[in-house]
């Protein structure tokens, strides 16, 4: 232990009697500041409960690399002794041969589980579940049935949710929950005891809907069910944290990048170019069409440059509304308060919006035109008030379009097959500029043809 | 009934059955998209504990307006039967005076802990926690305990965490689980399964940290603690409910816009102009700062009319990179992967990852300038290589500054006591704009001169 010691800093001195006392949850945060070196050297000075208890948090970071730097047989050894579905989450971001290695140090029952596990896509109900649950045959009584829980609560990641199977089929009947059983008599057939048939998912349920599920019906845990028989569970605490990665990824997408998927200060610089490089060049490129409307308004813009100066007001104000709306449908479609099918009536509601706010800002930017000229801010030339008229017009069909495509563009994403948050705030500011240039100009045409063009 | 059934249509028949029968979740859903006065119509015709269930569920809409339709009686019974939590939240939103009508309707010790809770302000732990919770003083045994339970299973919100207080001071002590509690011997006192002093949160504490807090313990339930004396217990299903609002606020505030409070179809015309218009108009005006400095610059813009062109290009493109820097900083922020202090830090990544960005839409920028040349699909004169040039140095200094401004506003607006997510990509992109014209004419002063300017 001297020797040890001698290898760490102060800080890491003050972390290991964090290891040793804290609640686990403030020892991986501990553990997370710490670089990944000095995390591996302490947690092999850990006592094996307490590895377990630390490895089973889903908060600990590089949690695969940190297993795959452990003695095998330890590695294995606290593999076999967490819960089921971190084993498997361990396992599933971890590269080969480091995989495969880790599951020929298990034991083939407990490999066999884990590998099915794995097979199932990333983010589906069976591939965050927990194959550690109570479940009961249908003949037992609510005394033998609290006897069992007794003795295998340990090992069991929830036994509030007591699921209740055919004696003959072993096919999912009924749920109970550990607050209903104690309330019965122990002589009783647990049967007495057990609520309807529960709400069931099958293994390919998506993580999103699992959430809405377990928070439309206040559930502590849903089954997995596959032909009727059960094969796991999810927790409500996976849901939470997968709610809350969830909402990162959401927002990373809706800035204009792919999701993170790792904390922003771990993130290595090169992986943190890429993910948002893509993004930013496609962007880019279609904005590139701006460019090329500019250029067939040429002859405009050479006899009326008064005109560009509010270029870049009369965008912004496209893409703003724009991404009110898109930012308005992406949750309203996530939350399922609208379907795909509901398009036209969300059409035909951001359609007057639109027509008003554009009015609003329409009539605000008049009046900033109107203010300049008449103060001496600045001369518009005797044209002025067609120049306001078309500024105010243009914003009204801008703002309009702006709302109208903002909101849209999630049903066309979601109708394509793509998930609809991807409808990004530069995704529609992007499509919103090229149209918004087209109106502007068309605007400029009609009311100043004869005049400045 | 005969009469009821018919002023009801079909629809409403169907929903009559399905309330009898289904998932109270079902129930609720199918009330939602009922016009509010069939549902008042369904409603008085429920048996009470069906109605009380259907207001429990969180998800009922317009609950308040729902129960203020009731007769006075059975409303006062309602809330009387219903969760403290949920009473609480009804009575919250309802108007005056039916508020102050529906209080007196309850009795004195009810109406006295439903202001106490209404005393706290709104999104705090006391203003959504319940005080049906269980609690047994440290004297008691494991099998008295298990008693009490079973007698008030019922009227609790969960029975699976239970606190334990000192017996003299009435001060929390200690916590247990439900399922540590059966496996303990019945004679043994109630101390002999509890666990340590449990995580607890003030009255006050925001509903951010209420979600992280139980989601980094895995808790199912987190005590609200005053002076020591546990007041009301917060649970995990009210947590998950928090977390959806709390995304939907932030993907609308991230939009550009106030949050509704409302689902989108359901909004009001006027309300959601409301919601939108500020916000809008905030950034229009602060927008119209690129036309003072479009200005500035018109004499430039006269000699050499073909810098307008990539105007919208190299704006978009500082805004789109300042949008992907404050969602990432908005999310470890909210994550509390970084703190305020660490804004130098942040600057340090952000200041090389824009440099980079930018070097890549530069040179994207300056091929396209070139093979538009080449090709001959436009004449950029004869200087197109200074023009192409310019695009691109201003580029790189667009996304730097973009980059670098996205991830400090976020810290900004924290450390002057705002919501970091406030900061809208809509926001980024206005604050971007001007500097980015700055950027884009300056650079250009400097390489074209002598040529073009």
């Amino acid at each position: 232990m001297n020797e040890f010691a001698s290898v760490l800093d102060d800080e890491a001195v003050a972390v290991a009697r964090v290891l040793a006392n804290d609640h686990v949850a403030d020892v991986v945060e501990a553990l997370n500041r710490e670089p990944r070196e000095t995390a591996i050297e302490l947690l092999c000075a850990v006592p094996f409960e307490r590895l377990v208890e630390i490895f089973d948090q889903p908060e600990l970071e590089s949690a695969p690399e940190l297993a795959a730097a452990l003695p095998r047989a330890k590695a294995g050894k606290l593999l076999t002794a967490m819960s089921v579905d971190r084993a498997a989450d361990i396992l599933r971001e971890l590269d080969e041969p480091a995989r495969s290695e880790l599951l020929g140090a298990l034991a083939p029952p407990l490999r066999a589980t884990l590998l099915s596990i794995l097979g199932y896509p990333e983010g589906s109900a069976a591939s965050i579940m927990t194959t550690e649950f109570v479940s009961v045959p249908s003949d037992w009584t609510v005394g033998r049935t609290l006897d069992y829980i007794r003795k295998v609560e340990r090992t069991r990641e929830t036994v509030y949710a007591i699921y209740i199977t055919d004696k003959d089929t072993q096919l999912l009947l009924r749920a109970t929950g550990l607050r209903r059983l104690i309330t019965g008599e122990p002589q009783d057939s647990i049967l007495s005891v057990a609520d309807r048939m529960p709400v069931t998912v099958t293994p390919l349920t998506d993580r999103e809907t699992l959430a809405q599920t377990i928070s439309k019906y206040d559930l502590l845990a849903l089954p997995v069910v596959d032909h009727g028989k059960i094969l796991g569970i999810v927790t409500i605490d996976d849901i939470i944290d997968t709610m809350v990665e969830e909402t990162t990824e959401d927002v990373h997408r809706f800035g204009g990048m792919e999701a993170l998927d790792e904390p922003y200060m771990k993130m290595g610089f090169l992986a943190m170019i890429q993910k948002r490089a893509g993004w930013l060049c496609a962007l880019f490129l279609s904005e590139m069409l701006t460019a090329n409307a500019m250029q067939s308004y040429e002859g405009e813009l050479e006899k009326a440059i008064v005109l560009t100066l509010f270029i870049p007001l009369i965008m912004s104000s496209g893409g703003n509304s724009g991404s009110q709306a898109t930012s308005l449908v992406i949750r309203a479609l996530a939350l399922r308060e609208i379907g795909l099918r509901d398009w036209w009536r969300v059409a035909l509601r951001e359609l007057p919006t639109g027509l008003v706010l554009g009015s609003i800002l329409g009539i605000v930017g008049i009046c900033r035109i109107a203010l300049w000229q008449y103060f001496g801010f600045y001369d518009y030339g005797s044209h002025w008030m067609l120049i306001a008229a078309t500024v105010g017009a243009a914003l009204v069909g801008i703002v309009t379009f702006g709302s109208l495509s903002g909101s849209m563009l999630p049903f066309a994403l979601k109708r394509i097959g793509f998930d609809p948050a991807s409808a990004s705030a530069p995704f529609v500011a992007t499509l919103v500029d090229v149209t918004g240039l087209v109106i502007y100009f068309s605007v400029a045409l009609v009311i100043l043809r004869g005049t400045l063009l």
